[in-house]
C-alpha cells in the first residue's frame, strides 16, 4: 500500500524523472516529491542538443541551452517537486528503504528515507580505451554540459572527425556541417545508420551525408588519437590517419545500472533494469523508468533496451502514476525511430527484415518507390518504402522509410497497426488521406501493403 | 459462374472504371475489356485539376492537361484494354446482357453484349437554376474540358466569384488568387467547408483565405447572375452584387445513376448506387463502383455517399477482380479527407462531433493545439486537433487536423485505427516517431489521445 503522504525519491531528472515527478505530484498533492541530480539541468530535450549546436534551435539566454528546457526548477518546485541540482544519490539501502546523497557542493553525504524511489539514471555514452584522454576537443553527447563542450571546442576548429554512424552520430555530423567544419564519419560497420535499417536503406543515408559533402568511412576502426599541446590532432584509424581538431565519440551507449545492481535490483539481459508493466523492480519500493530501464517489445513481445525520448517519458509517467498510488501500465514499444539528415528523413517501425531473420520469423520484405505526394504536384520527392510482413500468417512485422523530411512521419500509420498486432490487409485497407499535395492516390504505405499481401 | 473468356464492358473510364479495367485483364488475360467513355479524356487524376488551374503542376504538352493522365488511351490498348472515346452509354437491356452504346462522332448506336458490366459514372456537378446560363465566364468544375473551360475564361478575368466552399470551392478559390484574380467565396451555411469540419476547425480555414486575400461572405445566397454581352458581369446575392467576370459553381455534387435506375439497379437511401462488399448490385452481372456508388462507413456501419479518390480507385480495383472471375471485397470507408488551403492543411477522418451527434452517439471531443514539430526547433508551426471519442465505450470516433500542410497528414494514424475499430487507449499507446525536426516527444495526436481518454 502506498502511504497517504508518500515520500517518493527520483534519481535523475531528464526525461524519465521529471515526467514521474509531475505526475505523481499531480495525482497525489500530499505526496512529497523529490528529485536529486547530479548535474545542473534538469528537465531538457536531450534530442535537441545536436540541433542547438547546429544553429536549428533559435537561442534565449545567455547560454543559449534554455530552449531546451522544459521546466525550470523553480518551476518544478512551484508545483511541489523538490528538486536538488549537483546531489548524486551514490548508494541505496533498499531494506532500510534510505538514499545515500552527496550533495557536491557542501561536500557531504545525506541519507534520504524513501516510501517510494524510482531510479532515473539513465545511460552513459561508451568511451572505448583510445577515447580515454586528456586531450581537448574529444567528446561524447550525451547532456548539456557535453554539448557546451563542444561549442567551446568548436570556436577555431576546422575539420572534425565523428566516430560512429548511428541516430547520434549522423545528427552531429550534420550540425558540424552546418557550423561550417569539414567532417569525416567513421564506422567500424560496412554501413552506417547501425541495425536501424536494412542495407539499402542505410546507404541512401550515406549518400545523403555524401551529397551534404560529408567524407563518410564505413568499416573503419578506430586505433587511436594523435595530439599536440594537450589537443588533438588526429584520428588513427585502419584506414590511415585523419586529420582533425575536434573529434566526436558516438560509439554507442550503456545503461547507467550501479545503483540499481548494488541496490540488488535485477537487470534483465539487455543489461538494462528489468522492470513489470507498472515500472516496478524486483525490489520492494523501487522503480525503474527511462533510458535505464527495459522494455517489453509489442511485435516480438521480448524485452529490449532502446532508449529513446517517448518511452522515457511515457515510463516516467507510469512510474509516477504508480508511485502515487495510482495504477498505469507502460503498453510497451514497437521499435520506432526517425531521424534527419540533410535533406533526407528514414524512419523504422517494428522489426527491419535483418531483425525479423535473426529472431528466426518467417519473414518477407517488399520494397516501393514511389512520390511523396501526387507526382505531377510541384515539388514531389521520391520516397523509397520498405514494408515487412510474416509468412503465413500476413501479420504486419515493420516499415522503413526514407524519403523527405516532411513525408517520412508516415512510418505513425505502420506503428498504430502494430501495436494493435494488426496483418497488412488491415494496412491495404486503411482509409489513408489523399489529395495531390498531400500524397499519391494510393499512398505509398497502400501500393507497399498490396504488393506484401499478395507476396506473402 | 464468370465465363472463362468474359465480356467485361465498363461505362466510364476515369478512376473507378480504369482501375476496374487494368485489374480485370491482368487477372483474367483472355477477358474481353472494353472501356466506354462520352469524354475525350479518360484515366487522369481529376483531383489535380484544382492544381493544374493555378500553375502548380509542371505542364506537358500543348494543352498541359496531360499531367494528369494515368495512363493514355493507347497505353491501355497496349495492355489490351479496350477503350473507346466519345462513346456514351444510353442504355442497358440487363435481360438481354446488352449495352447501347452512342458513337457520337459516328451518329449511330451501337448494341453491345456483355457478361459482366460495370457502372463507373461518377458524379455530375449541381447546376442551380441560377446556374442554368448561357453566359460566358459561369463554370462548374468536374473533368478537363471543364477546366480548360475555365482556363480559357481566365483569359482577360479580374474579379472571380466562387460559390461553395467545400473541397472544391476552396481549391479552386486557392487555385485563381494563384493566377491573379481577385476572388470573393459565396458560402450559404453560416461557414465554410460544409460538413467537413467542426465549426471551430472550419473558422481557421476560412482566416486562412482571408490571410490569402479571399473576400470570404458566408450566410449569402445567389439569386442569380448579371450579364452584358453574352459575358457574365456579377452574381446577385442575397448580400446584394457581387461584381464577376469568371464564376465557378461548386455547390455540390450529385452522383449519375440515371443508367442504373432505368436498368432495375437498386439506389441506396444516399441516392448512390448500392452494392454489396464486392461491388455488386442487386441486377446479376452488373457492377458499380466510384463516385456514383456507396460504401460502407466502418465507423457508424452505414451505407454514405463519401465520393473521394482513393476509394473510388479502389473500388475499381475490386470491381475489376470480381468480374475477372476473382474474389475481392471493399473493406468501406472511415470518412478521411485532406485538403490545402494555401499555407494550411486540414485534414479528418471518423466522424465529426457534429456527425457524431446527428447519429445519436454519445460523443466527446476534445480539443489540442501544439506545434507540429518540437516548439524549439525552427519552423515550428501550430497545430490544432480535435479528437473526438465515444463516452462508456472509449471508442475512438474521428479527428481533425488543421495545421502546416506538412503536418496534417498524420490524420492517417487515427484513420487506421478506426479501421480497427480501436479505442483511445489504443492511440494513447502507439509508438510514435519523435525526433525534434518531425513533432514533439508526445506527438499531438498522443497529447489529444491523453486529454480524451482521461474525460471519456
Amino acid at each position: 500500500m502506498t502511504p497517504p503522504s508518500p515520500r517518493i525519491l527520483i534519481v535523475g531528472g531528464v526525461a524519465a524523472g521529471m515526467s514521474a515527478a509531475s505526475r505523481a505530484r499531480r495525482l497525489n498533492p500530499d505526496a512529497h516529491v523529490t528529485v536529486f541530480d547530479r548535474g545542473e539541468y534538469v528537465s531538457y530535450g536531450a534530442c535537441g542538443l545536436p540541433y542547438v549546436l547546429g544553429g536549428d534551435v533559435p537561442r534565449f539566454g545567455e547560454e543559449g541551452w534554455d530552449a531546451l528546457v522544459a521546466r525550470t526548477p523553480g518551476q518544478m518546485r512551484a508545483r511541489g517537486v523538490g528538486v536538488r541540482l549537483r546531489h548524486e544519490v551514490t548508494g541505496i539501502d533498499a531494506g532500510a528503504g534510505t538514499l545515500s546523497v552527496l550533495d557536491r557542493d557542501a561536500g557531504r553525504t545525506l541519507t534520504e528515507p524513501y516510501d517510494r524511489l524510482l531510479l532515473a539514471t539513465g545511460v552513459s555514452a561508451l568511451r572505448p580505451d583510445w577515447a580515454q584522454t586528456e586531450l581537448g576537443g574529444v567528446h561524447v553527447l550525451r547532456d548539456i554540459p557535453d554539448a557546451q563542450a563542444i561549442e567551446a571546442s568548436l570556436k577555431g576548429a576546422r575539420r572534425a572527425a565523428v566516430v560512429g554512424g548511428g541516430y547520434i552520430g549522423i545528427e552531429l555530423t550534420e550540425a558540424l556541417r552546418s557550423r561550417g567544419l569539414s567532417v569525416v564519419l567513421l564506422e567500424q560497420a560496412p554501413e552506417i545508420a547501425g541495425r536501424a535499417l536494412d542495407t539499402a536503406y542505410r546507404r541512401r543515408v550515406r549518400e545523403e551525408l555524401e551529397r551534404g559533402g560529408v567524407d563518410v568511412r564505413c568499416g573503419v576502426s578506430v586505433e587511436g588519437l594523435t595530439g599536440k599541446a594537450g589537443r588533438v590532432t588526429g584520428v588513427q584509424t585502419s584506414d590511415g590517419l585523419v586529420r582533425a581538431d575536434l573529434v566526436i565519440v558516438a560509439v554507442g551507449i550503456r545503461p547507467n545500472v550501479e545503483l540499481a545492481r548494488a541496490a540488488g535490483v535485477r537487470l534483465g539481459k539487455t543489461g538494462a533494469v528489468a522492470v513489470n508493466t507498472r515500472q516496478e523492480t524486483n525490489v520492494a519500493g523501487i522503480y525503474a523508468a527511462g533510458d535505464n530501464t527495459e522494455a517489453v517489445h509489442r511485435v516480438t513481445r521480448r524485452r529490449v533496451h532502446v532508449p529513446l525520448g517517448l518511452s522515457a517519458n511515457r515510463m516516467g509517467r507510469v512510474a509516477g502514476v504508480n508511485m502515487a498510488g495510482g495504477d498505469a501500465t507502460f503498453p510497451g514499444i514497437v521499435g520506432t525511430a526517425i531521424f534527419k539528415c540533410f535533406g533526407l528523413g528514414a524512419a523504422r517501425t517494428g522489426l527491419t527484415q535483418a531483425e525479423a531473420d535473426a529472431l528466426g520469423l518467417k519473414a518477407l520484405s517488399v520494397d516501393v518507390e514511389s512520390t511523396d505526394h501526387a507526382g505531377y504536384y510541384k515539388g514531389a520527392q521520391p520516397i523509397h518504402v520498405r514494408l515487412t510482413g510474416e509468412v503465413g500468417t500476413g501479420r504486419l512485422l515493420g516499415a522503413q522509410l526514407v524519403g523527405s523530411p516532411g513525408s517520412v512521419k508516415r512510418v505513425d500509420v505502420v506503428a498504430a497497426l502494430l501495436g494493435q498486432r494488426a496483418d497488412v490487409e488491415a494496412l491495404f485497407a486503411a482509409d489513408l488521406a489523399y489529395a495531390p499535395p498531400f500524397s499519391g492516390v494510393w499512398d505509398v504505405l497502400l501500393v507497399a501493403a498490396d504488393q506484401l499481401r499478395r507476396e506473402l
